[in-house]
């Protein structure tokens, strides 16, 4: 980067280096940047306004249905962590310490939260009593730390920004209910919101999460036909309450324990967003969840008007609540056209002397590069439709990837001649065996995904032993 | 608190005991819980939805003023903190260090953030080319840990929320002035938004920021007439970019150091707001603050058309965009008052068959007590103007404490006779010697809170030493 000026660089074509492509993008689109600490990342300001949406949108949600924010602590004890043993076994290999404090060794080391379940416990002991107080349906927002080995942008940092909804119930019922509505919450954001298409189902026992009972999860296709797990909601039983003795009066005076869930969301979404979308012009957003939705750039804005006619076609959209911007900047239009077609902005409107002098501009879509000429009066409206198409021809898009690298295999040879001729999603038939499950990752090279809710009977036997079939999976290769 | 209903419980009055009714009202309004961890602190939904409405109005500030939002890791390597001396001498005392992860002994022990000045300088000095990138005007919302000694609720956590905003400028008067315009925004959110009257000044060297050429500050008066510093906003020339080497090609193609500041805003906010406005009641919120402004309070619910009737005025209330509830609970309407008065609702509405009757409800005011009847037909617009006036009043009341309890004092002495009279805010000149503001501490058990914008020319000699007289100080006893 020259000092005196800012140069859009190029990017690694996806098709030549997938991996290489996805960095390039997330530095060069300036939304992210690397620290001295491994594995520990920074949200510049145009990555963190996307989590920013995707924070108000699901906030909404969350609220609308009854869930309370708070925030808790960052460090929990050792010995609050041990109490429940699934949970610790789980994480503590992934924890990060805190021995020292205010300059003395610390009694007892305090681990920054790699999840906040024991602490959330620790508190609903305090405070739960009757069945009156129930349900609890709590959610914050923060981030969390997790040593793991291996760092890259958005889809594996040590720490990451999320949410966590924990929540307590009278009846496993209705804590089910709740596991599998935060669930359907989170895959409506990603269809939705963020135009990604979802195989919604269980995790295995294998791939659960710690402490348990059930882990519901939501997993979307990138371009690379790879999956990305991209929100997980989990029902605990009663496990953590009766290791944390967390107790309540039921209607009849009996003290008995809640049933209990959470589930969570992160930044990692944002690198699913990248991989979903983007080419090799860089990002390309969904005008949704797109900080800036249109960009105004004026084309010969040295003749007379040019800006001003710029300025009021950014007050029209923007007073029709679109997230729209000019570049007044005394860049090239050439350059302006690179650099907002890297931050992948849904909508780019030029104006010149020859459109204003027609009473147009024109808008070219990000999505498929096409042109068309907007009249400038009732723009904002025409604009907003153009969104609501790009929106829907995204998703449309994504949806065909996922649907047209779905395939169904009756033997874990099968499923491995998938995933080496190109790759995808492959659906088999499971016996519920965890040899099975290792046996077909060690044959294939895939991880069970998720039995999905919409279940099929590919066959009546286990593609790996063949015993009978208890249920379907869909196998692939995970971020 | 007995296992099957809630009570509300009795407080201390703040007569008898102030610092015991602060903590009273801090547990049972449910604003905050203890955890096993000293000093760190649960915001539960109610606190935490005080803190929300907060951010959402200060966010809105620094959006408007062209502020991006960004987020920084939490640790930060031994190194780094060292790079500028003032500040990790300022800072290291109160550090919590990370000394394991992932099982394993780091190489290089890393802080939780006390602040994050450091972080930012080292992304700057990656990112900073060109005086086009100039001014980068960054926020981060998280938590931040210092580990100190004493821990109350909201006023000294070993863990808060805040947010800290750090901007870098081509010129220091620049700098400067984006300092005093965000010492200008945390006063406006002060006295517009939290009716809490402020005293505007610079910090003395002694009080300024660790590493800071100059602090700014804004004081606010407690009941008890201490005093509270609610913000502050740091100009540090080009120390650390000195210190990180940050620099910048000018339009002359110079290499220069750019200016920076930071400015910070805290969750101790919350104590101060229950510490200015509240009573022997509980809390009394400001209704622009307010999660709750209104609350209707069915009265003889089994009456037929009661609860429909309050469900209609919840619904015109909410419809107007107040924040309103309703309690549709079976605890008698006794039990409901004296809760939502402790939560400091700003207005609670009554509605039972007579009122029905008559085509009216019965509305009374938090903070006087007073009751008026309100036709149902324009109760919201009515309503409206009361919490407008409710937050006037708040104000106003607040104003008169800070006012009649501010004096002028021409010695250590007279500063002492009215600290131990009951205390406030003393003003007095002072020759500008640390040693003499040393001494004034120890002869009245004072510190310095600001050299006040507003300054007035009490005498020509300073206070303490009789030289002459450099500016005026207000002295106060601080939380």
């Amino acid at each position: 980067m020259a000092a005196d000026k800012k140069q859009v660089e190029q990017i690694t074509d996806m098709e030549s280096d997938f991996a290489q492509w996805y960095t390039d993008v997330c530095r060069k689109a300036e939304l992210i940047d690397y620290t001295s600490v491994k594995g520990m990342f920074i949200l510049r300001p145009y990555g963190y306004a996307i989590w920013e949406n995707i924070q108000r949108e699901l906030d909404g949600m969350f609220k609308k249905t009854g869930h309370q924010n708070v925030s808790m602590p960052m460090l929990i004890p050792e010995s609050l962590l041990q109490k429940e043993k699934d949970h610790v076994e789980g994480f503590a290999p992934e924890c990060a310490w805190v021995t020292v404090g205010g300059g003395e060794e610390l009694e007892e080391r305090l681990c920054i939260r790699p999840t906040s379940e024991t602490l959330f416990c620790e508190h609903w002991a305090n405070i739960l009593h009757s069945w009156r107080d129930l349900p609890i349906l709590y959610n914050q927002w923060c981030s969390v730390l997790r040593w793991e080995k291996s760092s890259r942008p958005f889809l594996r940092h040590r720490e990451f920004l999320w949410q966590e909804g924990h929540t307590l119930h009278a009846t496993a019922e209705e804590a089910v209910r709740e596991t599998e509505q935060q669930l359907e919450a989170y895959a409506s954001l990603c269809e939705d919101f963020l135009a990604m298409p979802v195989v919604k189902g269980l995790k295995t026992d294998k791939e659960k999460f710690a402490g348990a009972e059930r882990t519901y999860t939501i997993e979307c296709m990138m371009h690379d036909r790879k999956a990305l797990q991209n929100g997980t909601s989990h029902y605990f039983g009663d496990g953590f309450a009766r290791a944390f003795g967390i107790t309540f009066a039921d209607r009849e005076n009996t003290l008995r324990h809640p049933h209990q869930t959470s589930w969570g969301f992160a930044t990692r979404t944002i690198g699913g967003l990248i991989m979903t979308h983007g080419d090799n012009s860089g990002l390309v957003m969904p005008p949704r969840v797109a900080p800036v939705q249109i960009a105004v750039i004026p084309v010969a804005s040295h003749k007379p008007g040019v800006n001003e006619k710029a300025g009021e076609l950014l007050r029209a959209l923007s007073g029709a609540g679109l997230r729209a911007n000019a570049d007044f900047s005394d860049n090239s239009p050439g350059w302006k056209f690179a650099e907002h077609e890297m931050k992948g902005v849904p909508l780019r409107i030029e104006i010149g002397p020859r459109d204003i002098e027609a009473g147009t501009c024109l808008a070219v879509r990000r999505d498929s590069g096409e042109k068309l000429s907007l009249p400038l009066d009732g723009v904002a409206e025409r604009a907003g439709l153009l969104l609501g198409d790009i929106q829907r021809s995204l998703f449309e898009k994504a949806r065909r990837n996922l649907d047209g690298h779905t395939y169904a295999a009756k033997s874990a040879g099968e499923v491995r001649e998938i995933i080496e001729g190109g790759g995808g999603f492959v659906k088999a038939m499971w016996c519920g065996g965890a040899e099975c499950e290792a046996a077909m990752k060690d044959a294939a090279g895939v991880s069970s995904r998720c039995m999905p809710f919409e279940q099929e009977r590919l066959s009546d036997a286990c593609a790996v032993c063949g015993k009978p079939a208890k249920s379907m999976v869909v196998w692939g290769v995970a971020y």
